[in-house]
């Protein structure tokens, strides 16, 4: 069966998720009057943009860490390091994010959480502070036993691929509800198809063909770290252990 | 690691899909008036119930055919028929699913397919009919060679899972829209979450539940089927080959 190398796969989606950050920035620019810090719908507009670069994007890119062939050899701890620290990143935009749609709603008099969107994308970002605490506690705590990590681990990479199935759907149905928002007048209804329409349209298709390529760069076995389920570098040297 | 037994959670799992349906179901029925074949609202009532039960309850069971510990003895080919037989019946369901949502539109001068939602809904069932001619033309016709099934299987079993993630985004999506649309007058706003939006909410989560819970079985090594990639029999008894 043909087998693509990682690292043309790598570049290409890296490519792909410049090109999502750069769409969903000017989507928010172009059409929706750029933004601010002060609660208005220009402070709404770090919604989308946090939260697509950082569940989506930083995210993707945190859990493709282990599959560039560069971790397979050396210590494990500096690319666990990497791996959490990019989690992190994305975590806390994602938080940003979060806030910047809290303020905007409290400042308008909108109730927050009352949308499908709104609860999948609680869901997701709850489910993704948990992985990331469990993650770390287990993962980069030298003091985890080596048992708790070989048992959490099949969970830890589960759940990975699942925040991020989450974080793309949160995306899709956040798009097309700011879109039935937003495109309301006469001249540019949403159902009458204008280029802003048709552009973050193809924005949701760009984030889930994102998703999809990292997911099915997860799943290909050719890819995965050879030494995934056998010996491995803690932070103590002297000791080795499976995690 | 806790090896759960496939047969409880496939119970589980049935319990949770009859739910899903029962859930959309009741939405339409209690909610949203009913069902009808006139193109009125009451016509496109059928569009959810059928796209839950085909495209995200029926198609999950197709992909679960293999995960039965009964198909891993004996000839495959009925097995393979049941798989078809399922996708295909998943299928129709979505066709009628379609043919009733666009019969509203036309019946209310309403375009067809601008919202993200439909873009995704479409792009889905049109990878579905690619899949199932693929999969039945490489997997059911007895002359497709072995070579070509070796080569399209794992493709395949990636676009299962794929299409699956893609059924769920959709039906979030559209769940979501529906919400937006129907909850306009000042008593019932969607943003005021009266028992409708919390219903069809957990409908959508509910279906992302069974989504994952699907997904994650296939995913799951101990439950797949032994002898996946070994000696298989075809549609000529005499014939052994991988597919």
């Amino acid at each position: 069966m043909w087998d693509p190398p990682f690292l043309p796969f790598c570049i290409l989606l890296g490519c792909l998720g410049f090109v999502c950050v750069a769409f969903v920035s000017a989507w928010c620019q172009h059409w929706r009057g750029g933004f601010a810090l002060d609660g208005s719908s220009q402070m709404f507009n770090w919604h989308p943009v946090l939260m697509v670069t950082g569940m989506v994007v930083l995210y993707g890119a945190a859990a493709l860490v282990y599959r560039l062939p560069y971790t397979w050899s050396g210590p494990k701890l500096p690319w666990k390091v990497l791996h959490g620290t990019l989690a992190l990143a994305a975590f806390v935009l994602a938080v940003l994010g979060l806030a910047a749609v809290f303020r905007f709603h409290n400042d308008h008099g909108t109730p927050n959480m009352y949308s499908l969107h709104s609860w999948l994308g609680l869901v997701t970002v709850l489910f993704f502070s948990c992985q990331w605490l469990a993650g770390f506690s287990a993962f980069l705590l030298p003091w985890a036993p080596a048992w708790l990590r070989a048992l959490y681990k099949p969970v830890h990479v589960f759940f990975g691929s699942t925040i991020l199935l989450l974080s793309v759907a949160s995306c899709v149905s956040g798009i097309n509800e700011k879109l039935f928002f937003s495109l309301k007048n006469g001249t540019t209804e949403y159902q009458h198809l204008p280029a802003e329409a048709v552009f973050a349209n193809t924005l949701g298709l760009l984030l889930l063909l994102f998703g999809l390529l990292v997911l099915g760069a997860l799943a290909r076995p050719s890819w995965k770290r050879p030494d995934a389920d056998s010996a491995d570098s803690c932070q103590v040297p002297a000791l080795r252990c499976r995690c």
